[in-house]
């Protein structure tokens, strides 16, 4: 089998990066990781050589290239068959195929203004912009996702629709977004995942500062 | 085998409607179309019964329920194995794969100064934003995908990736944007799809105008 290099930024901030490598982690996949900090020379430099589009995440398996954070969970499952697929059932299948959909292209406001900072000392952030009706909108499609599926996970067993939220999960932690109750515990199950604690330990060891992406007062 | 509805809005404007559309017409899967036009008091009242986000397209198919134009296509080659799938080749499918992310999350100069107009006559329009940007990376991106799978279509064979890209044909068609011989074959060959004609003939018969789609001096 070709080996596989995941290509990916800063773990303190890239969101992105963050769902691909989490979806690689808990199935168990090996795999090369190639870190390119953002908004450095470096990261111009290095980036194009890996993804056409100057983004991260970036896989290369063997002579295959595949950018963007759900074209490489989809490669993934389509090329390991025991990874994590969509749930079986047709319902809960639409609803998560649709959830992750909605997420690679919204959740606007909640992406601009709450950047994913994981070594950040969580803290009583305020309302801004929009965030309120996504949020609202986040209360909405996690319980359809959780009542639809049973739970614990968002489709039922752990897999693409938990990892491509966890980012998300990480920013209503760190700045203690209201949610409710169930949601709060659902945030929490994400953040104690072994491979979220690994990430989140090694961003705490970055020390680059990209100030787009603090919190600004 | 339950009923499919497919929600879309106004054919001259809705380019997210037209890729979900254009999927299952090349497919030739027969479903029901409800049109809700867009920016009206219909839309908003009638939108949430099919589609959890309030926008279109969406499907309903049974008590399945899928909003978002890629979710809807996943769902679809998901339960209707006949359909057109990804290429087959590893190197083309993830091309196509990722091209077809980056269209779901990027292309913003492209998307917001050079809306979709069907029915509108096709003229030279101004290069605006940073849509030469949007534009070079188009070149290259349908530039690889055609060498990579030795065309006519972007994926080799008819399928997922022209159907997303078919609103992008539509405009660099009707703003006459600069683009090389190849690419504006392709754009051609998109626009004479018997389901493009039909689709574009259906768009002339629409009479509502939505401001903010249309073109500004
Ligand atoms: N839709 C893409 C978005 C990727 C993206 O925006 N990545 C950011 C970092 S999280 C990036 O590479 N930014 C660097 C740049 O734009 O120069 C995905 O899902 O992977
Ligand atoms: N990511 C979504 C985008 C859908 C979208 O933005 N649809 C527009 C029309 S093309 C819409 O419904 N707008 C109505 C609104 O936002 O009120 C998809 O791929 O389907």
């Amino acid at each position: 089998m070709a080996e596989l290099t995941l290509v990916i930024g800063n773990k303190n901030y890239s969101s992105w990066s963050l769902r691909a490598w989490l979806y690689l982690k808990i199935n168990d996949i090996s795999f090369d990781e190639v870190r390119l900090p953002l908004d450095t020379v470096q990261f111009q430099q290095e980036i194009y050589t890996y993804s056409p589009s100057g983004k991260v995440p970036a896989l290369s398996h063997g002579k295959v290239r595949v950018w963007d954070s759900f074209a490489i969970i989809a490669y993934i499952y389509r090329t390991f068959p025991d990874s994590a697929n969509w749930p079986k059932d047709p319902v809960v299948q639409g609803l998560a195929i649709s959830a992750v959909m909605e997420m690679h292209s919204g959740f606007m406001a909640l992406r601009q203004h709450y950047p994913m900072n994981c070594r950040k000392t969580p803290f009583k952030a305020p309302l801004r912009g929009n965030v309120e009706r996504d949020l609202n909108r986040l209360e909405s499609l996690w319980t359809m996702l959780l009542d639809a599926s049973g739970g614990p996970w968002l489709g039922g067993e752990l897999g693409i629709v938990d990892a491509y939220f966890a980012p998300v999960a990480m920013r209503i932690h760190t700045y203690q977004l209201p949610v409710s109750e169930p949601l709060q515990r659902y945030v929490q199950q994400v953040l104690q995942l072994p491979a979220m604690q690994e990430w989140i330990a090694s961003a705490k060891q970055e020390t680059e500062v990209v100030n787009a992406d603090e919190w600004q007062d």
